[in-house]
């Protein structure tokens, strides 16, 4: 049986331009929840400044449901950020590290190794604070800047945030570049580097890949998948770009293996839409409604 | 490697609104041409009054080139389009039989039986003329009408239509209701019970898996991928459904295994979508000129 880790109110809505209001994400998180997602990315504790769409991440987890049965993830892209987690109350830390040197400057401040060094310092964190924390390969499939990435680049990240005692690694697709046979074998390479670490994969679907994508990583041992209500999101340093790979597309190809409420996540991205004032479609919207 | 065949002037067309020009045909095919197809639908012999965008099909073969290393082939439902297929001089006979009574009955009045029967006849006369037959099964992994098709079903048609001698056998998701695993498996056992005879496969996007479901046949052992420039098509008794998976999609997808070229592929798309005057784009589209 496969995971989703349903990232809409994070990942989703950090790259669309409507900022939803903290009741919204709120809204959105329940209608989740109800569809029987069981770990959701709830938002991300970054300077508001920069990230106005996660500015309320605070009152986000404040305004959660407790014991529901449901692991509520913050994403954290340094120190501070994770003191603001924990102080939040949040269930699980998110770490995000950086494949690329350049990608890792334009988009958090940090080189690769700099990524590292804060992961170290951020599970000492969790650690202290008996919170569990996760790290996600952010481009371990690409770079937007310099293009390839080295695989054993990505494997060395995975050995050493393994050692740091996070709970899960992810490989992320940031920007939607991968092919089937690439996370086929990078699945596989740090699958057998990281031992019985479970390996969490992320992929966008700029390319049409996203299934794909995720149907590959699942049949060469990732265990769980993120995915976004609508598939909403983007990347701001790709314009044009597809969201995240749309939670009813993976649960619909996934079938037996991701047993969650399809035409409740349908009815959730349509509503977010309408929230969201956007008119992108999933394939299953476009199935379930007929409508383009 | 894996081989493409571009089934837009054909399957694509079919089910647009607007009805191409044979000029318009020509060019398109000249553009897949170029781009690297080198196996190319052109044409459906069928009743001009049931399918118009159909009604030019010797014109198009009469203005193809010939002698370009490219294989054009002709559909064919019954024998009196057979026989215009073969007095046209066409390349390539392609036979549609039916996985369900139901949908046949619909779409070529033919039982699934009486498909076979047809299949056998039609097989008899490109024998005749010289002319290479291939046979697809259509429906063969879900019925819009009745739902659930039995592999069984569909194995048994592919032993039955490989006796008779096609060259190739096609299976056809006509709807776009399979999921990556119902093709590993259905391309597994269909494998295994016609030998050495190549198999191709035919997919739909209705559902997002179209990319998802190629690639997992050609892990199976498919040797030929159906698809349209622009994903194209749609199909009539599934309102809203997406047409046929985009060919530059699956060319992005397969990589090294099936080497056109991507932007002659996309080029295409728009030009098409313009002829069409259609909207609706591919993920390679939208990645390639950052609209949506």
């Amino acid at each position: 049986m496969i995971e989703l880790v349903e990232v809409s109110p994070r990942d989703g809505l950090q790259n669309e331009k409507t900022v939803l209001s903290t009741e919204d994400k709120l809204a959105l998180i329940a209608r989740a929840t109800a569809a029987g997602a069981r770990r959701i990315e709830v938002a991300s504790f970054v300077n508001p400044k920069r990230v106005p769409q996660m500015a309320d991440a605070e009152a986000v987890v404040a305004g959660l449901p407790r014991d529901n049965g449901v692991t509520h993830i913050g994403l954290v892209l340094n120190e501070r950020g994770a003191a603001r987690a924990i102080a939040s109350g949040i269930d699980e830390l998110g770490i995000v590290c950086v494949a690329s040197d350049r990608f890792g400057i334009a988009n958090q401040g940090q080189s690769s190794e700099e990524s590292l060094a804060m992961a170290m310092r951020v599970v000492a964190m969790a650690e202290e604070a008996q919170r569990p924390a996760q790290a996600t390969i952010a481009v371990a499939f690409g770079c937007p800047i310099t293009g390839q990435v080295d695989p054993a680049r990505v494997e060395a990240m995975a050995r050493a945030l393994a050692a740091l005692g996070v709970r899960e690694i992810a490989l992320a697709d940031t920007i939607g570049v991968a092919r089937p046979v690439e996370v086929t074998k990078l699945v596989s390479q740090v699958k057998a580097a990281v031992g019985s670490l479970p390996i969490r994969v992320h992929f966008h679907d700029t390319r049409g890949t996203g299934v794909a994508n995720a149907v590959a990583a699942v049949a060469a041992g990732a265990v769980t998948v993120d995915a976004a209500i609508g598939g909403t999101g983007g990347c701001p340093f790709a314009p044009g770009a597809a969201g995240n790979v749309a939670s009813e597309d993976v649960v619909y190809a996934l079938g037996d293996q991701l047993p969650l409420d399809l035409e409740a996540l349908v009815d959730a991205a349509y509503w977010l839409n309408g929230r969201l004032g956007r008119s992108r479609t999933s394939a299953l919207m476009r199935a379930s409604r007929g409508t383009e």
